[in-house]
């Protein structure tokens, strides 16, 4: 780890600041809501996000409560191990947010009313229609040995400290107001210091394997990967997203390791893979149609509209999507969809031979090019001799014929929905490329 | 704080554990893909609202990287704060999951295969087709010196650990795998040594007002609640949970309280509430439906199949729900659900009254007692002079009529194909319960 000193001229102050090529940073969130569970803290992920793209890698991030003592501690613990400690939260006008206050004591300097934030916070509320009260003026008050940071956006400004060749960062906890701090301020106060780091991330969604036979699949691939590169396992509803991570000194290299890995990956496991890059199997689907200028509609029994959902939110699906029918009920399947009252009689409605009628059904109905139809026991009760709950039958049809499968997943109500209708997408993309 | 000793008896060990009537909690979330920002920790938020409930003070929550030396520092902290300790994720059969190894080292003790586990994954695994192999054995090595928590939803148990009056549990990071393991096990085994819980929350469901503007109309309820009990606004896609806490010495008292204000809640409010426990809008209407022997349909445009989907996913909803139509097409709204064409040329689509005969079609087409027809601009295109994104058109028919209206909420995708659902859900409920 290389070191290097960095002069900066603020406003107010000259200081000789160390940083480090390979900057660590800590994120500290703060709010008694935090740790009641009535808040999820996604400020923190996002903040490392944007910290991971700037080069800084994040060793920790910590949930505490509006108490002075322990944020006292853990910022005398972060300072030690990091360069940069990002604080978010209890700068709020009301007496329960006591961050500023805090920091005062922690750098040991005191409240100094600032014209600029109060200017900013007249302007803001004004605009609102709000008379200016004590707790708005208050937010005025920042520590004396502080930069401040404007916030466009709210009442509360970030503050930017520095002790010990570390800088400590405190930013409000609402969202928008934090990320603007973070994006106009933070980040570009960093990349002015010169930190050089690069961490780049490589998305590969895979589907098809469970993770321990997907692991087991790429074990030789993770044994040879070079040692700049890391790769991660990240499962969701049967989909598993494979993320490589490389740590370079130049993005040029980085990229380029990516890009070698990528493509043996991609000979490696090349009917898994469905994007080489963040994507759900219901986007790809729709890129796929639209590719190929075809129509899709679908017909859902057990999956009970999940599908049309999933293919629904994503803008512009209008373009290749037509409709559905969920035929929860026999006499539907029978009546819109044309299911054969001797194929439920002599295979149930929990069978390949429904799943395929169905797809057929809604295909002539709608006029489609394409079409997948799912028919099973998501649970808990509905189970048949042979036939568990977590059965699904599943059919996709076109003008190449009907394709069906049968799949077994788990016990879970939500989870089979889910785990069916990504088991559908993915048969529907894998007959669509066939075209 | 007072303390006593719990003598407990498990099947391999027996130990004295000292635990307190008012414990303190921590909680470490570990994993790469935290502190790289590609996954919220969403877990954490809700172990700390279970915790609470159950009279536990979450005193903190941490997200580290899956390094052994930072797992062994952060445990050795928490145990000398809390009582209570709880890690999730790093538990995945991959080689990037060291979770287990390393509280091999922490405890001093080692790793031993446990059939139960072992049977438990081989009966998952031979349950959805797939063989087992050495990744997926290794789950089933487990620390000698730990009680075995059994995760009936994957293959990745948890693990109960005590040290120096401490109790440090592992869990999975799978959310459903988690929260499985957690209400089923770690709760339970809590609750058999004593811990008093003096925090009990009542949760009633409203819709039809925002947060700032339900909180004006309950100044005066908020301002005269007794000491011991707090209101919190839990706002999600236009339903607002109010949750009352009581925090008593006895149970019977908090109750009392708890019923009090739940009965002033209920004259001040009437026509919000929807139900007096927690709820979905969904799950209320299927009990309302069971009640009434209705029979329930839906057509659907704007939603894209959502209402269906959170219709279904109610267990047992195949008794009240025939089925639905996702007419996303122009076409499929006039063949499939007999939307007369000067009806779309005159109104538009998007119109009071291509829903109402939306809603009339499905219910003539599957013969169902009450449906609920949506139409609309979920975005980001598709507005029209007067019809801005976020603009929803909702119709309920039944034999009592067919009842319309228009609204409009936001410009974001998803969040309007949520608040569609649900401002349809409860113009759906509120015809159930006239009838």
């Amino acid at each position: 780890m290389s070191v290097l000193i960095v002069t900066a001229t603020y406003k107010n102050y000259l200081c000789n600041l160390i940083l480090c090529t390979h900057m660590k940073a800590e994120i500290i969130a703060i709010g008694d809501e935090l740790l009641t569970g009535q808040t999820v803290d996604t400020n923190s992920a996002w903040i490392a996000t944007e910290l991971n793209r700037a080069g800084i890698e994040v060793t920790g991030i910590s949930a505490i409560p509006d108490r002075a003592a322990r944020i006292i501690r853990i910022l005398e613990n972060a300072i030690r191990r990091s360069q940069l400690v990002l604080i978010t939260g209890g700068l709020g006008p009301t007496s329960d947010d006591i961050t500023k206050k805090t920091l005062c004591e922690f750098f040991g300097t005191r409240l100094v009313r600032n014209q600029s934030v109060l200017d900013n916070i007249s302007q803001l509320l004004g605009r609102r229609g709000v008379a200016l009260n004590a707790a708005n003026i208050s937010q005025a008050d920042v520590p004396e040995s502080c930069m401040v940071l404007m916030n466009k956006m709210g009442t509360a400004p970030g503050m930017w400290f520095e002790k010990d060749g570390a800088v400590i960062v405190s930013v409000p906890g609402v969202p928008y107001e934090m990320k603007h701090i973070v994006s106009d301020h933070v980040i570009p106060e960093l990349q002015k210091r010169g930190i050089v780091t690069e961490i780049i991330h490589r998305n590969i969604m895979t589907y098809g394997l469970p993770e321990a036979q997907l692991a087991e699949k790429l074990t030789g691939f993770e044994a040879r990967l070079p040692g700049e590169i890391k790769l991660a396992y990240l499962p969701s509803s049967g989909v598993i997203k494979l993320r490589l991570t490389a740590r370079c000194d130049d993005a040029g290299k980085a990229l380029n390791l990516l890009d070698q890995q990528t493509a043996i990956l991609k000979a490696t496991i090349p009917e898994l893979i469905f994007a080489e890059y963040e994507a759900s199997l219901e986007e790809v689907i729709g890129k796929e149609l639209s590719d190929r200028a075809m129509t899709f509609a679908t017909a859902e029994s057990c999956t009970g509209g999940n599908i049309s959902r999933l293919i629904t939110s994503v803008p512009g699906s209008s373009a290749y999507f037509l409709g559905s029918v969920t035929a929860y009920s026999n006499s539907i399947k029978k009546t819109l969809l044309g299911v054969k009252e001797k194929t439920i009689n002599n295979y149930g409605a929990v069978s390949v031979e429904c799943a395929g009628e169905m797809a057929e059904g809604i295909r002539i109905l709608t006029g489609c090019d394409i079409s997948v139809a799912t028919t099973g026991i998501a649970g808990p009760s509905g189970a048949t001799p042979g036939k568990p709950v977590g059965t699904v039958c599943i059919a996709v049809s076109s003008d190449g014929g009907t394709h069906s499968g049968q799949f077994v997943f788990g016990t879970d109500r939500l989870l089979n929905i889910r785990r069916f209708s990504i088991a559908a997408l993915d048969m529907l993309r894998r007959q669509i490329i066939s075209h």
